[in-house]
Formats: C-alpha cells, structure tokens, sequence
C-alpha cells in the first residue's frame, strides 16, 4: 500500500509540475499569442500523462485525480480508507509539484490566483469534460486495458480545446492551480464551483458507462 | 442494439463538440493567426477521435460517420435497418454535440452558418478526402484491426491541412456543422454539394477497396 | 503484382498530395510565420505517412520511395523488374498527387517551381536525411517490424525541422515536387544534386545498417 | 560489443545533430515567436527520440546519455567497462551530430556557445527533469518494456516546457550543445553545474526508483 500511495504522490507531483510549468513557459514565450500557448500547455500535460499511466499504472493503477479514485471506489476496484489515502496522495504531491514549478521559475513559491473562472459556460465545460473522462476510462479500462494511456493523455490535449474552462477535470488540480497566479490558475473563489460540476460529471458517466460497457466487446 | 445505438449517439456527440468547441477556442485565442488555429483544431480533432474509436469501437464499431456506415452496409457488415438507426443516432448526438460547444462558450444554440464553402476544387477536396478516409478504415480493418483508431486519427489530421476544404468527409457533420456560425461552420446551401461530393468518393474508395484489400498480407 | 504496383501508386498520390496540398494550405494560413507553415506541413507528412504504411505496407510493403525501393532490390527483399515497376507506380501516382494538390486548391494543374533549393549544406542534408530513414528502415523491420509505421512518420517529422534542406530524402517526391510552384517546391535544376545526395545516402545506409543490425536483438 | 558502441555513437550522432539542427531551423523561421520555436524543438526533439529507441534499443539499449549509462551501471545492467566506452561515444558521436548540423546549415563547424543558462531555479529544473527521465524509464524498462520507446520520448517533448532549464537531463548533449552558438547552445562555463544537478538527480531517481518499481504490477 505504502507503495501506491507514493506512486499517486509522485505522479501527481509531476502532473501537476507540468501543468503549472508548462503554462509558465508557454506565456513567456509565446509573445502574447494565447493560442500558442494553449498549444504548448495542451501538447505538454498530455505527453505527460501518457508518461505517467505508462510508468505508474502498474503500481497504483495512476488515478491522479480523486473524481477518478471516487469512481473507481463507486466500482469497488479500491476501499474506502485506501480511496482517502489516494485523494491525500494527490493532494500533497500535487501542490509540491506546483511549488516545484514556481521554484524552478524562481516565483515566490506561495501564490495565490487572481484569474477567475466562472459562469455557467464554464461549469458545463467541466461537466462536459469530466463526463468524457470518466467514460474514456471506464470503455478503455474494460475494453483495452493497454489503450488507457494514450486515450486518456489525447483526451486531455483535446478537451483542453473544446471545452470553455480548457478542461481541468480534476479536482485536485483546480485546488492546487489556485496556488499559482500563473496561466493555469483559477482564483480559489472559483475552485469549489468548478469542483461541484466536475464530481457531477463523474458521477454521471459512471451510471451511463455502467450501463454502456456492460456488454462483449463486438469485434 | 440499443447499447450501439448509444455509443453512434455519445461518441457523434463528442466529436462534433469536439470539432465546434475547439474551433471556437481557437478563432478566439490565435490572434487572428488561421494557421495556429487550424492546427488547434486539427489535433483536437484527431486527439478526439483516437479516444473515441479507442473507447466505442468493441461497442459500436466506432462509424460516427454515415458515409462509413453506408459502406459497412454496402459490404454487409451491418443490416439496413441498424445502418438507419446509427444514421440517425449520428445526426441527433451530433447536433447536441454542437449545441453543447455553444452552451459552454456561452453562445445561442440555434445558429446558422454564413461561411461560404463551395466551388469545384472544394468538392474535389471533400471527394478526395473522403476516398482516403474509406481507404484507410477498409485496409486497417482488414490487416491491421488494432491500428484503426491512430489511423482515422492521424488521416484526419493530416487531411484537414492538404485538403482545401479542411476534410469535413462525413455527411452528419456537415449538416451539424452548418448549425454553428462559427470557425467550423459552412453554410447550409453548401452542404448538398460537399454530402453529394462525400457519397462518392465513400462509394468510389469502396470499390477501389474490395479489390486492393483482398489478398493476404505480404508480410 | 497488379495489386502491389496499385498500392504504390495509391500511396505515393497521397502522400504526395499531402505534402504538397498541406504546403499550400499552410503558406496560405500562416500569415507569413513560415515556422507556423513548417509546424503544419511536417505534422501532416507525419501523420499521412503512419497511415499510409499502416494500410498499404500489408499489401506493398509501402514503399512509396525509390531510394526504399533500390535498398530493397540490394538486399533481395525485391526483384529488378519489380522494382522498376514500383519506381514507375511511385513516380506516377505522386506526380498526380501533386496535380489533384492542385486541383483541390484551385490552381494550374501544370506548374514549375522557381524555388532554389541548392549547395553543399542542402546536399548534405539530403545525404544525412536519406541515411537516417533508410536506416531506420532497416532496423525497424528487422527488429521491430511493428514500429515501422511510426518511426518512418516520426522521423519524417523531426527530419523537416533538423535537416537544412526540410528533408526530401525521396528522387520520386524531388521529381514531383519540381513540378509544384509553392511552398513545397524546388526547381527543376536542382533536383539532379538532391537526387544524387539522396541515392548517396540511401546507400550509405545499406552498407552500415547490414552490419550494424546483423545480429539478435539485446533484449 | 563493436556494435553495441556503434549503436550508441550514431544514435547520439542524430540525436544532438536533431536537437541542434531543429533548433537552429526553428529560430530562423519562427519569426521572433520563441514560442512556436521552442514547439518544434520539442517536437523534433521526441520524434526522433522514438525513432532512435525504437531502431537502436535492441543492439544497445539506446542510451545516449551518460546519466542512464550511469544508472545501468548502478543496477549492474552494464559492466563498469562497457559503460566507459558507452560515454565515450556518446561524447563522440553527439558532438560529430553537432557539427554535422552546423555543416547542413552552413554555418562554422567550430564555435562555442555564449547563450548563459544559470541559477538555482535552472539548476533545479535540471535535476527534476532528470530524475523524471530516470524514473520514467526504471519504471517502463520493469513493467512495460514495449513502452520505453513512446515514453521517454513525450517526457521530453514535455519536460522541454515544464522546466525551466527546458530539460537538457544529459551531461552529454550539455557538453554538445557548448559547443553550438545557437538556440539549444549552453556557454561553456554553466556546463558543470547542469551536469552536477543532472547527476544527482538521476540518482535520486535511481535510489527511489529501486523501491517504487520493485513489487509485481498490480494489473
């Protein structure tokens, strides 16, 4: 277990680092182009997340991301206490990562966002995009165990485009992008509204996809 | 049946959302640069369409696509009846689909496109495009079943660059495409000419197809 | 035969038509950044090419090349008179490519490119771009011949940024690109030195890549 | 054992000839956007990364870069000997790649980079980067083998943004790219303490890796 709970933890550690880092070099670099910079951000976190299901996935399975511990405990794939550990895990290592990111940028390591995201368009971006998470996970998970990895990192690089709050997903990581005034942030006001529509999205594709993976595979 | 019916519906959804959405956040974030918003909208579609032939292939076979479905019946892989059914479950997720996109950018539902889209080298872009796309489902699905999704993905991405019609190459999303006035949109006195231009190329790789594919694999 | 010939000829009009057509769409879209251009047009080269070996390399071996095609015909995977055939099919199918490129795109199917691409830093990329995918040709097949597909689309990618002369590493698309006056163009009089450099490589390649590959796999 | 050397020497040969020779192409075209420079940097960077992996991993292990060397040597995968003649072409062939991609674009074979990259936050960024890179393959050479290849290629296609050093994570190509006044090029004197924070972070990786990875995968 000891084991598990330090994969969820350096997992998210880099997730988070490289969602955070990765949005700080992008505005720097990017001279005011915000599409380049989504570019690069969406390019990098999902190369990432690739990387880290394919190394961590054997050990705890690479959730990262409590809406995905939460289905997986709905699923009675992980106990409850253990469920509490993972979410802790992401947690913690998620905000070190975030500070690791403002260290390596030589940022005042503790930040608070400014940038608000609200507003019902972005509530049901996060619906949308968690929903497609979730769904991507349980069809892979059931169908092509060894598809995880990239469905879920292209996932992510598409959803950062097609939904309006660019697709955070994760509860975790909106409360640890509201310690970064950078890019990636969201101002803490916003988080629990985002996390609100985020665990709706999730417990939503979990009823559907019970229902829709539930059946052979056709070929 | 109903579980396939479905997954046409979910996954039509969240291609045509995905197709909408990431062309409205690209015309908004690419300062006016069409070429890096097109690149945005030509990985997120291909992001999006390995995830969902990934996640809704062993259901459904993954067509969101009446023109890939007219040939699956050609080749009898699927009744007339079911091929009526996912046509229509392909319009009606589809259409929701580009509904949500303006839901979460907070833009009116129902629009229409005024974006021209016509001409003969466009029409011979939409009937290339879519004999390439046929092709490529025709051949993986014969020797290569797991290479499907990074196949459809990839050949639209790339399609939507070397075609002058950016490769709508699916009837369903050029009438869906024709409800949102926006970077993805066409008008709908265009969309007879590019469905028409659609059908025959979809009939013509068909054909072409049967032929090419029918041999062993050389090695 | 006839379909393996057919193969060749399919498959070097789509990529041929890819490259050129993604050129044209990219030179047009990229208001002026030809770093933007470069960005499309090698991401859809890549892309076209996973897709192209991926469906055609059962039935052809995919080679779409007459460097590949002469390695091939020196290691007797190929016989002469077949292999002229190919070339023929290559050079064909491509020099239609890059006429229904311009079909699409509405403009003269008949065209010569004015685009100087010459001296000894250009031959000298075409020498290192030819020696680096024929060898991973061969290294590929013989070890991994799963991984062909993506690692001839990958290389292809990242050759077009590392190499000065954006990596032809093919006679038949120097051939087919002389009769294209756009972005992906070069002028008749300098495809004779790049095809020398390319066939130079290619060799090269041959001779290093038999040794270095002759023996079992590590692990 | 000839082979295994030569394996390592012409795969950093490419490797570094890519680094330098996509990041000299990039800021010629880019415009002054160093964001979209740095995107095709990345890109060629961990194509050919795959690429490399994927031809050479079965002759050699595709090392190159002392920081895995190091490792293997640590976990007694390579005999103390073999690694000192794997360093040595490592160094050989990557600076040969160097000046092989000054030659390609006609500049001055010798040069020495005035580019500072320095500070604690780079420093940082150093070690992070390469203790990422060490995990991710300790972890995937364990319990996925297959996916060492598409692995370490998108941890540095990503650790490229995400650090603010962007991700050098081996003391040879830092050596290398001195020896290049272009956009990868690193003066001369901010070698040592990259390589210092590289080394260490790969130990570190090495130390916790060892315990992370050494249960059975969990699915």
């Amino acid at each position: 277990m000891t084991r598990q709970i330090a994969a969820e933890a350096i997992g998210s550690f880099f997730l988070f680092a490289a969602v955070v880092g990765s949005g700080i070099m992008a505005e720097t670099l990017s001279g005011g182009n915000v599409g380049i910079a989504l570019l690069a951000n969406a390019l990098a976190t999902g190369a990432i997340l690739f990387v880290l299901i394919a190394m961590l996935g054997p050990v705890s399975g690479a959730h990262f991301n409590p809406a995905v511990t939460l289905v997986m405990a709905l699923g009675r794939r992980i106990a409850p206490r253990a469920a509490a550990l993972y979410v802790a895990a992401q947690l913690a290592g998620g905000i070190l990562g975030v500070w690791a990111a403002h260290l390596m940028f030589d940022l005042p390591l503790l930040q608070f966002s400014e940038k608000a995201r609200t507003g019902s368009g972005q509530w049901a971006g996060e619906f949308v995009a968690t929903f497609g998470l979730i769904l991507t996970i349980l069809g892979t998970v059931r169908h092509r165990p060894d598809w995880v990895a990239p469905s879920v990192a292209l996932y992510i690089t598409a959803a950062y485009w097609f939904t309006s709050s660019t697709s955070f997903a994760n509860p975790a990581i909106a409360v640890a992008r509201s310690l970064s005034d950078s890019f990636a942030g969201i101002a803490p006001a916003d988080v629990p509204a985002f996390v609100t529509a985020q665990l709706g999205g999730a417990v939503a594709a979990w009823m559907y996809g019970r229902w829709l993976f539930a059946g052979e595979a056709a070929a």
